[in-house]
């Protein structure tokens, strides 16, 4: 089954890819690798919520931000060489704002993880780093970026 | 045109490399792309500025001082493997020091994004992160890291 | 001398590796990089120390836990591909959770560094990041993360 097959039968859609909020990219791919930019929760262009997580925003909140994120990162990855490119998911870093003593980073991150496996099984294992950060771009409480290994 | 004729005729220099802050190296290569270290906005050896975007600092000054570290960045990649050598910038990473509620940390990289256009126009175009920390190195107010893809 | 050989020399001992805070993998390989995890400094599956550089915990003290991450990553890298197909370390990012007005990052990372090193001499010098973050997963004060090139 191509991934695309794979989406439709989760019944996943790509959204349009989220235009960048500075003079980058949304994607570039350098031999087999794609690096995205940061992705950040944006909906239909709009920024689906604000705040720090353990503050305003709850941990399953920020999980769910963070599924966002990386479907955004999809995306990207879609636009630039077609999703049924993607060979396997390598590495995600994770950026959470986090209020003051907030340090539940890993299971907000699994909102991104968990999509990548639900989508390409033990092809979407990948390593990861999350951090809780001061701030991020228009008071998003997740971003997230991927490098994805592609044919 | 080569880019080192490009930095030439736009009156850029490159700066000396900044000495590392610690135990490491200013950039490293492996196969086509090159790691750069973070690099801070030395001038000459010492810092331009420190403090936080959003408070001592303003934007615009973070951004001129984005410039500085993709050009520290820059002057990192020619001394190892030379400016003509790059193909493409594959991706930057840069994390701006960020009073509380400072969530313009976009603006502030498209200081280095857009020295990175200037400079290579098409080949400049990468993919971005940005994110904001709660302290940087020696308390500088911006701190820039790049992966270059090189011939 | 293998890199196996080298450790026994040094008295080092990869530890187990540890077990990944969310659903990710240690390390995953891609042609030939190795990207680890971000790697927190737990021992025997506890975390060694929690608290903030420059608070509850001193830079020294910070320091030894960036060796304690490296070790961990080291480990990962190990049971992914074997210590000994490393060819270089190419590129460390080090997260420190640092409270208000602490800039001595990069003496925090130093401690990693230093270990890589001990061990890989020439070979184990990289390119590095250091940033000060807000907050870290269960509260650890460092974090760590590697690129690896590997035969």
């Amino acid at each position: 089954m191509t991934w695309r097959a794979r989406l439709a039968e989760l019944d996943i859609a790509l959204p349009p890819v989220a235009p960048p909020a500075g003079s980058y990219l949304p994607a570039v791919q350098t031999g087999s690798l794609v690096y995205t930019a940061g992705q950040i929760p944006l909906v239909d262009g709009t920024v689906a919520a604000t705040g720090k997580v353990g503050a305003g925003v709850s941990p399953e909140e920020g999980q769910r931000l963070a599924r966002v994120c990386a479907l955004n990162a999809l995306a990207a990855v879609d636009a630039l060489v077609g999703i049924d490119a993607v060979v396997r998911v390598v590495k995600v870093v994770g950026f959470v704002a986090s209020a003051e003593g907030f340090t539940g980073q890993p299971a907000v991150l699994n909102g991104a993880s968990d999509l990548l496996a639900e989508i390409f099984g033990e092809r979407g294992r990948h390593a990861r780093s999350a951090v809780g950060v001061a701030e991020l771009p228009l008071g998003v409480p997740v971003e997230v970026e991927l490098v994805v290994e592609v044919a």
